[in-house]
């Protein structure tokens, strides 16, 4: 069987998506809607599938799923739309960056009964699931201290930090998700400390660039989030989970891995400078495990729920951050 | 432009080219022929491809292109036709283990002022290529020794050695190409010893499973190759080289490259095992390298003399292995 | 000049102390004291000293400097009657677990002009110097965020952590060292997690086993501080400084630097199991610091001061993890 | 008991002897001997010892065992001398460079039932013994293939090469006593490649500066050793050791192992520079094991013969560099 797609929005993370899903031996890329018509356009030719617009593939009897991938502000609206229509959906993160109308959107979704998947894309990193299947299979006994450090290369736009609901909703957001994948057992606590040490028009925008965060669990396990916007020798992302019996860990990747020696020592080429090279597989394995789980009936995973949950960690670290107190989130909620 | 290929060949290795002729944005699958029919037909349809007889491609006016993944012994034949009929031709190494019909082949190639590229992957990978990029830099001075190790994970079927003209021309072969690829120099003595360590069945064939060989160039430059039939590990690929100012090498790669820390030690999981998986990307930009050639009209590399000269030392370790003596090519030719 | 010594206390880390000044070519141990004779006896006779009492050594002409490694509970006591008596002193780490005990015995210090060396061996280690030097040499630019992993093998007996003064002040104090060392600014906040993981009688005694710290300074540079007293690959110790312009790290040491590659992977050795092998280097380089600080008349470093500061930040720390606030130095002083 | 030594030689290496001596809780040093009188007279005192005449040594009641570190050219002699005198001897390599004056000298040796032992330092590097314990324990299985890289910092001053026997004899002889260590079991096979790479003047001197060597053992096993006198990274000592059932290595030593991180890459600082630093360890545990042998009774090892086979497979390279064949061991003898 071959799940049969429609792509809302055909900028950077929707070319990523369209890749995954025209490479893909169990799909294929039907349709392409996109509010600039040349960026739809584009996109479709090269995937020989048609540019409709989203009320057409509302409609359309050829299209079993849709990937969103449009500005974060209409991803809630468009779940809606399509859950009701009847397709699967996998939407980009975030659903929203309000929790109120993310769990009004998951009411929906519930209600339709309908297929959706969020794109928390790291827990399809193999190196990443790697890691969980260690865990899982024992070889570090119990769960007791996660670690993950989580560096971009360089801040975005200050335009769009102003859109991002702030770099707790926007970048530590992965990492809560990939915290709550590691760790198995939901976070209870939550301390955060945050500051502007890379560009003080970030500050000025209301944002930090520089964040350290504790979670906790009610057993007592502990993650650490360290989070930059700046890392001059690539995108920088690692994670350990330590446990009773032994520990765990993924590497940075890197694009070409030789190594050069001279009498300034022995010096390895940086790391990935960017997102979608260095996750080019996760992509790849995130949209094959969306269409297995429409395909097979099983419950997809991420779920709005897991994306409502991180969203709700990073609401509470902003919280704490702000107020130099540990929040918790048993007696928030 | 696209380039119109045809495929000789629906094994293995024929799937290979197939995936990255399909895969290549400026190339296209037309036609795929086989004596087995099934094979054939399987792999056209995966392609869009036709299935066509090897006579019939050779007349087709839709073909610009053809890749040789015939059994070893066609070869030469069947570059002879293709460059009569004016087809750019990809052929997977070697050549012929006859290093006299593989003259000849090249004489009707050049005559015919064929394209002819031979298919050395691991000149294309990209971390080897970053080691030659590095010398060309200039990072390390002067070339002046090559280390090059190379083991399989375990060693190939009885019948396919006996078939193989021995593992000088068969596995050392990709070896002896990488050594002129690194050292910038033609090589013009061989010191070789080879054994019979890994499954004493591979001696009663004739042949050995475990070889160090020197090479010497006229200046003095060395080059040491390691090979063996069987490694627990996985596919162990490493160079080395060791220049005037420094030295560069390319370590082995690894399909998931997590870390485990227990009692025992750190461990990380083996290696590639399979060459297939290990030099999935060298063989997508090898095809890439060959339509670049084709259609901007340079000349193909490795040539059709690359070949011929990578079985010339082969045919010199074996010569002396078996005779205890250095075997100078200079000399020899 | 050679430096003349008496060691106070022959326990584990007073034959450490004694080994570092025996072999020292600036440095002789004239004398040891111990409440233990026999202890006394053995180490004093392996290094040629004398057995004295510690009034004889209070009073003695022939001793310049004393190192003292008697309990805990003594170290302050023992810092003023040497002060008062003109010698040098070196003393083990912590000076007392009351932060107001601490800054009386300082006081005495001061008014005798004496020279206070207190024993973090860390900063001596030649692989943290190292991180300190590159930081110094503007490698990194201005650090902005410090990582510091650190734990035991396995928990210290359970009378020993009755008596010393929990987690936060026996062993996340050389943490919090570590943290000025690197971070070159005073945190002014601290937030802290505590849990009971690794064995529930550590809880019962009123302590935690496995801590996550945040620092953070009045400029906003943060340090995150990992403790377990469980580590089963051995003893882990790690620093990460992230800067402007890089960053700079040091992995753990190995007693064994080999590697096994065998069909499970390629396994290195556990890390060393103890402190003590751990730290050779830093010890004897610890004491040489002390040694050229007397000779040289300059000022010893980390000073009593530093000694106070670690301990108030061990007192922050604790009060964070049970109030669920975080602490700030600033308004606490 | 305390074994009482004479240091024959005051030298650089005589010093490197004499702190391991002095710092073995099981050994004095007692005299020391050298034409230098202010190098005996320095070294001497130093260490508490008398400086003697190398005729007090050998007729003195109070010297168990010497260490000579004298010039190559007298070691022969003084080896027979001291065996005479009744006195266990540990001598630096070479006992020779011409093999029949070594094998006239172990038949000195012999008859007096001396015991003799042969600084082969490598043998006792940490990780190196390691390497052999893991091979012993039967981790790698049977022994199939060595490599050994073994390159020096910069070639050493054109007067020490005229009077050092060849490249073979002085440098190599390091890898053939290592590659016999590790093959377990007798080369009878070497082809040897030697160049001048480094410096012409070392050429014009008569010798080479770049070897690539083989070993052949009976049975098949093979050794590839890898020489330079120039690597601009450091003192390259590796050692890797394939078997049936896997692969064991010694990687390279640093003094510091941090890495730096920017936007050039990740780099590790070079290697040791000097043999004397790298081998520290080593040098320490040779004269242990020595002291072992003589107060145990138990063969010392590397013994004179080890001494022997080594100056035998150095002589056979070279024959086999200058003739270009493979030199037969079991035949030339």
């Amino acid at each position: 069987m071959t799940l049969r797609f429609a792509l809302l929005g055909a900028g950077r993370i929707g070319k990523v998506h369209a890749r995954a899903v025209g490479s893909n031996p169990q799909a294929s890329l039907v349709a392409v809607a996109d509010a600039f018509e040349k960026a739809a356009t584009d996109l479709a030719s090269a995937y020989g599938a048609e540019v409709r617009s989203i009320e057409a593939i509302e409609k359309a009897g050829d299209i079993d799923a849709v990937v969103i991938c449009t500005p974060t502000d209409t991803h809630a609206d468009l779940i809606e739309r399509f859950a009701k229509a009847g397709k699967a959906i996998f939407c980009e993160k975030p659903i929203h960056l309000d929790a109120k109308r993310v769990e009004k959107c998951l009411a929906v979704v519930d209600k339709a009964k309908a297929t959706l998947m969020v794109g928390f894309n790291r827990r399809f990193d193999p190196h990443f699931a790697a890691v969980r299947k260690a865990i899982d299979d024992g070889a570090i006994g119990t769960v007791e201290m996660v670690t993950i450090t989580s560096r971009d290369p360089g801040p975005p736009p200050l335009d769009y930090i102003s859109r991002s609901g702030g770099i707790f909703r926007d970048m530590t957001i992965h990492d809560f998700d990939m915290a709550r994948f590691l760790l198995g057992e939901e976070p209870v606590a939550v301390s955060a400390h945050a500051s502007v040490l890379v560009d003080k028009k970030i500050g000025e925008a209301g944002d930090f660039d520089s964040v350290s965060v504790i979670l906790e669990t009610a057993s007592g396990k502990q993650c650490i989030i360290s989070n930059s916007r700046r890392a001059t020798y690539g995108y920088d992302q690692r994670i350990e989970v330590h446990g009773s019996r032994g520990m765990v860990a993924a590497e940075n990747q890197r694009p070409v891995s030789i190594e050069l020696a001279n009498d300034k020592g022995y010096t390895r080429p940086p790391l990935h400078d960017f997102f979608m090279t260095r996750y080019i597989d996760a992509y790849a394995n995130e949209i094959a495990a969306f269409i297995t789980a429409v395909t097979s009936g099983k419950k997809a995973a991420p779920s709005g729920k897991d994306g409502l949950v991180a969203l709700e960690l990073a609401d509470a670290a902003l919280k704490s951050a702000k107020s130099g107190k540990t929040v918790r989130l048993d007696k928030a909620s």
